[in-house]
Formats: structure tokens, C-alpha cells, sequence
């Protein structure tokens, strides 16, 4: 128990097995109640709790739902040289994204380059998962998801947009460059795990349901409506990602998704390219050393806040919730605990 | 001539001819002078006058300094599967751009994608025209670049960061959706042309050289300190872009450019998407169409803005400027003549 009396510390390995025994009990098979149990684990220990354990119990209902097929595996619809197009046959988000990150790297190791577009799939939860899973074994990624509407147009009242997640990613001395940025200013995650502790957002992150601007996140879960990315160039970049996703698919748009009585059936794209193929392949290492080297030395407004290249809080997140045990709400695990 | 004093109206053949014989007079071939003539003209005939005419003086003048070599070719670095890399040895970034495109088209066509890696080359100028000449050829399209530091990193006050534009493009009807985004609130190009007009911008743009945030374009000029789009995730963004285009082409960093006399041999990417080789090929226009109708649909805060796609106010503005001729800043065409 820390000094905040909302919050439990839990074990990385008392956690992970809380998660497997629930999905197990929910007809995932042992194998994928490992993994994914694994997955929500590791979002937490890296800190993403949005994504982790903060999300665990949609998960399980999403399964009793029927909208999450705990025993579906993901069928090859279509090939073309290094293109490879999945349905995901609505099989647990995660375990599909695994799936075709390996296929995309599979294409790569052929043809340089990969791309692998998944129909009909779930929530992959947190996609720095499937960026530094590519990453850690040598590769460039490049994906993204779409997402129900929850984002309008710039100019806009209505949400029409995702805030479809992309990320970027590639190898970086042992660990990994991750960028895993939805394209709302904050994350719905993000936005509800300040709604649920009751704080503000540190800009503003969308309206309020009179249309006016707001920092409140719970006013914005309200109104649906979330701050795009930069104004008009994130609601840009949404549309391109969810207009993409579905070409390169053949799934379903955000707003077919929206139509459905919960968020599922999403597209995705995975691109991965093979950094052992490319002819600099050994200069790579020092040349990325150097641009980080660089950014690195950057001139903090405050001295106190070094600056960090995405992905690389992470991994003194994940030290610290190794050694001290993963932070957990307390109404959260207690929510997670009678399922 | 137009009501505003300080704006001629030169005709698209006038500006074209004008262009192509200031060229050739700066040791373009004939046909290499025609092309980027050719495509100077059509980025301001498309309204994008920040990467067309206003910015043709630059072009000569880096001709002149020997910046932009005119009779330079891109030579081939290496190749397996569906990835390139060349080199651009420092000719015009047009030309160098328009093969670099072709080349991921011609992978595309034989991997179902391509991806070229650019490196030694000169500013595209508007990143938009690779996304229209792949999208009009049945391509999706992913470019970017890499530029000179001109944007800190998140909580930094200097600039560490390039603004490091981004396109994506895909057909669609019988032309195109394109964005082409730089990852400062306002490309560097467009804060000039407000600068140039004496015209604020419409949200804060970057600092002033006091560290102010300002909506003031020649005190952001002063700074070089544009915004990120999305405060920590464009500055995000854009280092993943700088770092892959330096892995993906072998060239240099924003870093390393950045030490450079003037903005130079820059780092690219191309990535080409052959739609004709995805299975649902026959399906995606009507699924296109059906997200377009949507978003179309979305409700606008001010009822005489519609809600336009990225590329959609372009073909407006090109129908206007073709019908009544191109508006230019009188100082701009006046010195575009003493060259």
C-alpha cells in the first residue's frame, strides 16, 4: 500500500496471474490466457495503465460479451508479394496484433519490406506492444488502428474521426525507440484514467458538451468530443489512417465501427522493414547514437525535466514497478478481483 | 491585377515559361527545366504558393551556390526486394523527388510495396505533389523528410528537432486525398508567407526569442522556434521521422544538416502501395466514398465553413487560379524577373 490510501501495489507475477486465471475461467486457452494475461501485465509494469489493468475488466466483458471470440484465430484472406491481408475473425486484440507484427516481419525478411492489413479484429490495447515487439527483433514498425468516432472534424460539432493510434518504432542499443501516439492531444485511456482519479488534463484536450473548450476529462467523456492532434492536422492524419486501414484491409471504416453497439471489428495496418537487409545496416547503430546524443542535449525550459525520447521513460517505469510492485487503483483491482 | 495592391495575376503559361527560361538559364537541361518549371507553377497554381513561386528565388539562388546541382542524376545504392536506397548527389529535389516516387511504384508493382530511402538530396519543395503523382498513378502513398532544426523538442528551448513534413496520399474518384503535413503547427513556409504579408496566424505558432509563446510569424523566424503540432507528440513525431529516414536512406540527421552553410542534402523516404494487387481492389472506392460522404456530413461550428478532406479545398483553388490566373506578391514576381 503506497501513501495514496486509492492505491494497491501489486507484484508483476501476482498480477499476471490474477489475469490468467480470470481469461482462463472466460475460455481463452492456456496458451492465450499466458499471453494475454502477459500483455496487460506489461502494459502496467511499463506504466501504461490505460491500457493494462485499468482496461483488463472490458476486456473480460468484451469476452462475456461475445464480442471478444476467446478461441478465434486470425485467417490469411489474401497475398501479393510483400502484402498479406488478415481477418481477425474477431479473435482477443492482442493476440491478433502478434500475429500479424510476425507476419509483417516474416514478409520483411523476404521482401525488405512488409505490410500486413488485419480486418476485423479488437482492440489491440496498448500498439507500443507490437512496436517494440518488432523492434526488439530487429525491425523497423510502422501501424495503426482505427477506432470508433470520438474526435470531430476540425471545424466540426459531431465526432466523425478515430484517434487511431499510430506508432513508430525501431531498434535502439538493446531496447527500443517507441512512438505510440493517438491522434487526440490525449489518449481516451488517458483521458479516462484522469476522469477516474479526478484530475485535470495539463492542456486543453477537447469540449465540453456546450461546445466550449475544456481541460476536464470527464466533460469530455461526456461530449465525445476530443481535441485532434494539432487542430486541423491530427483530424487530417486520423482520416488518412482510418481511409488507409480499411484499403489496406478490406475492414471495416471508423464509422461503420461506430455504428456497432460496442468498439470492435477494427482494421489495422502493420508495416515492418528489415534493417538487416538495408546496405548501411552497420553504420545504423552509431547514427541513431548520435541523433539521440544530439536531442539529448537539448536546453530544458525547466532543468529539473530531462528530455526523453518517446519509449524511454518507459523502461525506468518498468525498473521501478519491477522492484516496487505495479501501482494499481484500488477500486480497480477490486473491480478485477470479482470477475 | 487585382483590388490588393501589392498582388499581380500571372497566367500559369506565363509563370511556367518565365520559370523554365530562368532555369535553363542556370544550367537545367531543357527537359529538366520544363518539369520543375512544370512543377513550381502547378504548386501555386494549386495555391500552395509558399512551395511555388515564393519560394523559386531560393531555388536559384541555392542553384547559384551550387547547393542544387543541375545536371546531377540520383544513382542507385543498393536494392533487395521491395526496398531502394539512392543517392540524390544533390540535384534538384524535384527531380530527385519524382524518381524516388517512381522507383516505389515500380517496387510496389512487383512486391505489392515498395520503399525508397533517399539520401544527398534537396528540398521537394511541396511534399504533396509525390502524394498526387503516386495517388493519380493507383498508389497509396507514405513520403517524408527530413529538414533543418527548427522546432525544439517538447519542454526544450532549443531547436533540436526538424519540422520534417509528412504526406500520405491514396486515389480517390478521379483525383486524389492528400495530406501533406509538416510537424510544426505551421510549415516553415507558410509562417515566411504570413511574415511576408505582415499577417498574425490564426493559433499561437511557436516563441519568440524571449521564450513567449507568439502568433507573431517573424518573431517565430527570429527564434526558430515553430510549434509542435500537438505540443510533446508532433515533437515526437518528428524525431521518429528524422531518425527513419537516416536508417532508411544511409543520409544525414537534422543534426548534421543542421550544421550545414544552408539546408541541404537532405534524408527521404518513399513508400508506394499498389492498391490493384489487394484482393477487396474492386471494393475500395465505394469504401472511400462512404467515409468521405460521412465526414462530408459532419456538423460545422460555422455554417459557411464546410467540412473539407486534405487536398479537397486544392482542386478549387487550382480551378480558380487556372480560370483567373495566379495571384503573386508583387515584390516576389519583381525579384522572381531580376533573376
Amino acid at each position: 500500500m503506497t501513501a495514496e490510501s486509492n492505491t494497491l501495489v501489486i507484484s508483476k507475477a501476482a498480477m499476471q496471474l490474477t489475469f490468467e486465471r480470470i481469461l482462463l475461467s472466460n475460455g481463452l486457452s492456456e496458451a492465450k490466457a499466458k499471453i494475454c494475461a502477459e500483455i496487460f501485465t506489461i502494459n502496467s509494469l511499463d506504466g501504461i495503465y490505460t491500457h493494462g489493468v485499468n482496461r483488463f475488466p472490458r476486456f473480460v466483458k468484451y469476452l462475456k460479451g461475445g464480442f471478444v471470440k476467446p478461441d478465434a484465430e486470425p485467417s490469411l484472406v489474401s497475398k501479393f508479394g510483400g502484402i498479406e491481408q488478415w481477418d481477425g475473425n474477431l479473435g482477443p486484440g492482442p493476440l491478433n496484433a502478434i500475429h500479424a507484427t510476425e507476419a509483417a516481419m516474416r514478409l520483411a525478411k523476404e521482401h525488405g519490406i512488409g505490410c500486413v492489413g488485419l480486418s476485423n479484429t479488437n482492440h489491440w490495447m496498448r500498439g507500443g506492444t507490437y512496436g517494440w515487439q518488432a523492434a526488439k527483433a530487429g525491425f523497423v514498425f510502422i501501424g495503426w488502428t482505427n477506432t470508433i468516432a470520438n474526435m470531430p472534424a476540425w471545424g466540426a460539432t459531431d465526432a466523425k474521426l478515430g484517434n487511431n493510434p499510430l506508432v513508430m518504432a525501431l531498434p535502439y542499443e538493446n531496447e527500443a525507440i517507441v512512438l505510440d501516439m493517438a491522434m487526440s492531444q490525449y489518449s481516451f485511456g488517458a483521458i479516462e484514467l484522469a476522469a477516474m482519479k479526478g484530475e485535470k488534463l495539463s492542456v486543453i484536450g477537447g469540449f465540453d458538451t456546450a461546445g466550449n473548450l475544456t481541460d476536464d476529462p470527464s466533460e469530455i467523456m461526456k461530449s465525445t468530443r476530443s481535441m485532434p492532434v494539432g487542430y486541423w492536422k491530427g483530424a487530417g492524419l486520423s482520416l488518412l489512417l482510418d481511409i488507409l486501414s480499411v484499403v489496406l484491409s478490406g475492414g471495416l471504416s471508423t464509422y461503420e465501427i461506430s455504428q456497432e453497439e460496442v468498439e470492435y471489428r477494427l482494421s489495422q495496418v502493420y508495416i515492418a522493414i528489415d534493417v538487416s537487409k538495408l546496405s548501411n545496416h552497420s553504420a545504423i547503430s552509431v547514427a541513431v547514437e548520435r541523433i539521440i546524443e544530439d536531442y539529448h542535449q537539448s536546453k530544458p525550459i525547466n532543468d529539473s525535466k530531462k528530455i526523453t525520447f518517446p519509449g524511454e521513460r518507459v523502461l525506468n517505469t518498468r525498473e521501478k514497478n519491477t522492484a516496487n510492485g505495479i501501482p494499481v487503483l484500488k477500486n480497480v483491482w477490486e473491480e478485477i478481483l470479482s470477475l
